[in-house]
């Protein structure tokens, strides 16, 4: 039994593994206890890597995950994988279910593997994988692996929390200019080239390359690389790991890693700060809320969204200040 | 020239088309007058059919959006599409630059396209494409198409605003259960099953037949349509239309446009609050705000992004009020 938020917190940064999952747990159906417990591990986090891989569906970005948890493993490191599926009432997150990757890596308790399937509001995918990072970090977690499905601004905005971001793409989909469409080339360390030996794979390669030739990096500025993998068989995966590494040793150049916490730590207050006003309106303005004959208002008709949003932000914090 | 606020709403809502296209530079541009427009067209929004269209890059649902222009101009109606391009500093959205078919629509005087690559925050992406949305219903347009790149969650936060919702799907991206993965089964009114030449056509529409069986709608409940397109050669995309009249009529039952425009009014409330807030938070606790502080003990490491966040909701809302 675990008896209160400093005992749950004491055996987190412990490593105790049935801690870390009931803090996973706590954090998932938002409990009064999790953001105690976020705050209190917070000076214990910043030791793991966290990396981010995120592809469109069908890429093939869980099979590059498995085989980096092999690796990482025979490195002797211990790894956490946050794999994000967006929510569906079908599915729940549940019609997935267990993945074959858990049962792989099931006995191993250098693993921990857990899935998001948050649903309701924009706001509180970002919280939960951010917080479950945190969570992971303090552990003692040496990697953690956070898997996106889909290249959407909500997706981007968790990958960006990691340290090293790597976007899976795949040659064949039919449209050249996927890789801007997918609006991921901000934020790619390294492009996983998987399905390597598919047709239309030089092709691709050569699109990203020229696409890189238009950046013209700073001089102390991070250049993406490429690696191209079949993840199914393992080929390119040691050069994918290599890529990843090269990664590591610049953010551990002076300078590098405090940028990137500063525009990481801005990120998350911004994300978490939203989160913590919407949560505070919708106590005052929802169905039971002191406020609620605003949103009454809105559904009448007698006020259109934008001026309800006005006044709902003046009755929050007052007119504006300047 | 246009001299103030009320004649640009005048010849917006007078269908002048070098009005529009200012409003949607000023909404774009993020102008001053951009809320006072939103706001005064408002009562003149409602007429237009809003139908949203979403699908992962390469599945064709850019000439599926030319097949549907194509078909209501035969009908004499008029046709406005908002594209939603995820940002991208090397792109800007300007390498993607003028769509093809914007030059094949490009002398007709009822079509109206454009194409929303916006930078910044999740917000700004679904605030400009709901006003845009609004801008293009009160100047007359009779049908407003949507659509988006991907399927993430800000993706899925726009196709909501749609009254009608077609999430475009292809065969063979190699991943059977990549419609749940995509975490859009809940928004689609109509699955467009495009590339339905291709290998795999009859098992992704097996697989969607089985997941839509497992949904046991209300007896007034919508049932999703399913309609098998081969854009390129406009095949299917009769039966598609079909579909998309079908649940049209659906809305004009009493009540279900009532209830739909009840809900998507609360979300872009909710879309517009969210907004405002960061807004007013970056005035009050960015650089050079009367709170920087805060930012900067978060910056020295002195707090955790949790505690400023909180502490950044006191500031601006003071303490909770339950």
């Amino acid at each position: 039994v675990i008896g209160t938020v400093d005992d749950l917190v004491t055996r987190v940064l412990a490593g105790e593994l049935r801690a870390v999952a009931r803090l996973c747990r706590l954090i998932d159906d938002d409990h009064p206890w999790a953001p105690a417990a976020v705050k209190a591990i917070h000076p214990r986090c910043g030791k793991a890597h966290v990396i981010g891989i995120t592809g469109n569906p069908g890429s093939g970005k869980s099979t590059l995950v498995d085989q980096l948890i092999v690796r990482y493993r025979a490195r002797g490191l211990t790894v956490a994988v946050v794999a994000v599926d967006p929510s569906s009432p079908y599915s729940g997150g549940a019609l997935l279910g267990d993945r074959i990757r858990m049962q792989q890596h099931a006995l191993d308790e250098g693993v921990f593997v857990r899935s998001l399937a948050t649903r309701g509001h924009l706001g509180g995918l970002s919280r939960s994988a951010t917080a479950l990072v945190h969570v992971f970090d303090a552990a003692g977690f040496d990697v953690v692996l956070v898997e996106t499905v889909g290249v959407g601004q909500a997706e981007v905005e968790i990958v960006r929390t990691a340290h090293t971001s790597v976007v899976v793409l795949v040659p064949g989909l039919g449209d050249e200019v996927q890789v801007l469409k997918a609006g991921v080339m901000e934020i790619a360390d390294i492009f996983g080239l998987n399905k390597a030996d598919r047709v239309g794979h030089d092709r691709l390669r050569q699109e990203i390359n020229a696409l890189l030739a238009l950046h013209h990096p700073e001089p102390d500025e991070w250049v993406p690389q490429m690696a191209s993998t079949v993840a199914t068989v393992g080929t390119g995966v040691d050069e994918l790991l290599a890529a990843i590494d090269a990664h590591r040793a610049y953010l551990a150049e002076p300078g590098h890693e405090r940028r990137l916490r500063v525009q990481q730590q801005r990120d998350e207050f911004w994300m978490l700060f939203t989160d913590l006003m919407r949560r505070r309106a919708e106590e005052r303005f929802g169905g039971t809320g002191p406020d609620a004959d605003l949103l009454a208002a809105l559904d009448a008709g007698e006020l259109d969204p934008l001026s309800a949003a006005e006044q709902a932000m003046m009755r929050l914090s007052g007119p504006a200040t300047k």
